[in-house]
């Protein structure tokens, strides 16, 4: 069996603290990606006093050459958005040199999976899950690719959703809709699972061992009863979204529970 | 009635996009911050081939000069790390003067309240609440204004927990421990609320209304039964856990479900 594609380590990507807790697989990154439902997008916009900027967004994993790979294979990161926002304009200035040529971005996805609560305040920690990636922008601009990516990023979000709106888009949503492919150029994923770690110095004391509740206080994305708008006509509510919904909740719930009896890496 | 203090509208901190969502109060801007476990932090190493980095960190306002001071008036943002982390190391730098003097970043905290279905993949949207701040990082250097921060930031976390741990921390702790003051400079939320918003070319469509489900799905944070450690002696879980336990996901799951009824801004 061919072991698992991983992105190169590299001085960018590499996880300096902790890092027993990193993991460079296609596989880890891009599935804690795929199950979040915003990314935060980090960029330069060059005008606002060298801040960088972050923005929450969708962003969804995919490949237009390859549309049938799968999370464990190279793909690329398609975000949405208004064509006139910051992060559009500032894309269209880089392909053209300015402010960088071209744009580079940095993308997390991060899972909080439990409070972890310790001995001592230093100790703690939380379980969590999170990929960051580095990028390179382009600017979709084949109507094809931009399909593509539009039925992508919908069925990202629930899974066949597209074909059950209206569709394809008009000329007006085509225009007025940006896509960006972000080229992963490096990435890696952090985790951490278990119980807490404790220092030794306070896994001696006894005063301290029977004075502090120990232990993890799991967390998870929950979705509640799906909620028809005012004007809905279609009833009950179709399979593919109840399915949808107790799915992914049970999903988040289990995994939030197995990652306290999985092994920890590291103290705290 | 004195009016809620706010944050200056700039070109740096105005939303843009769908600006009927902006919200520049500071309570609404703190709110979601104290309210969400990690916020993401964006900087610029200067060193990384031009990427920006995003690091998912605990981050908790507070006012050393002001410790009283509630989520209505100025605070500032305390992060804390590991001493030779990247974003401490790169702080470090900054303070004398490299890449940037003084280090600037930008802060995000972002809770998805649902997913918004309507008649057509544009007008697809999400029930959302997120802070952006962009701030100036100084070293905290004062023991007095560290030991604040880390109580600042572990009760932050669950409150009257710091003193019910092994404190105060001892001195390879607070060598080991880098935090940082953010003061924010520009601030702004921005929050969806309400059912779908479909285009008025859709809503007069007999076959999109009779084919399509629209509403919405809440999202909330949940919190399962704390599980204790393999070497916890304090039994039952201590009250004030319990509590926060209890409480903060009724707070959470109850705003995600208001949400769907309050006004929405915007179509999308």
């Amino acid at each position: 069996m061919a072991s698992e594609l991983s992105y190169p380590k590299s001085k960018i990507n590499k996880v300096n603290r902790l890092g027993e807790r990193g993991n460079y697989e296609c596989k880890a990154v891009h599935e804690i990606i795929a199950g979040s439902p915003v990314v935060h997008v980090s960029f330069n916009p060059g005008s606002l006093e060298d801040y960088p900027v972050i923005l929450p967004m969708i962003g969804k994993l995919g490949s237009f050459e390859n549309p049938s790979a799968d999370l464990t294979e190279p793909l690329d990161l398609y975000l949405h958005g208004y064509v006139s926002s910051r992060i559009m304009n500032t894309a269209r200035k880089s392909a053209n040199g300015e402010p960088q040529q071209p744009m580079k971005v940095c993308v997390c996805a991060t899972k909080v999976d439990g409070l972890v609560l310790s001995l001592t305040p230093n100790s703690h920690s939380m379980n969590y899950r999170s990929s960051i990636v580095f990028g390179t922008v382009e600017l979709v601009t084949e109507p094809d690719e931009k399909l593509y990516a539009m039925k992508l990023i919908t069925n990202g979000v629930i899974p066949g959703r597209y074909d059950d709106t209206r569709v394809p888009p008009d000329g007006a949503e085509m225009q007025s809709t940006q896509i960006l492919r972000v080229t992963i150029d490096h990435a890696s994923a952090k985790i951490r699972t278990g119980e807490p770690g404790d220092y030794e110095k306070d896994l001696k004391r006894e005063d301290v061992l029977n004075k502090t509740w120990t232990g993890i206080i799991p967390m998870y994305q929950a979705y509640g009863e799906p909620q028809e708008s005012s004007y809905n006509r279609v009833k009950p509510v179709p399979e593919y979204i109840q399915n949808y919904v107790k799915e992914t909740g049970e999903t988040e719930k289990q995994y939030a529970l197995t990652a306290i009896s999985k092994p920890s890496a590291g103290k705290a």
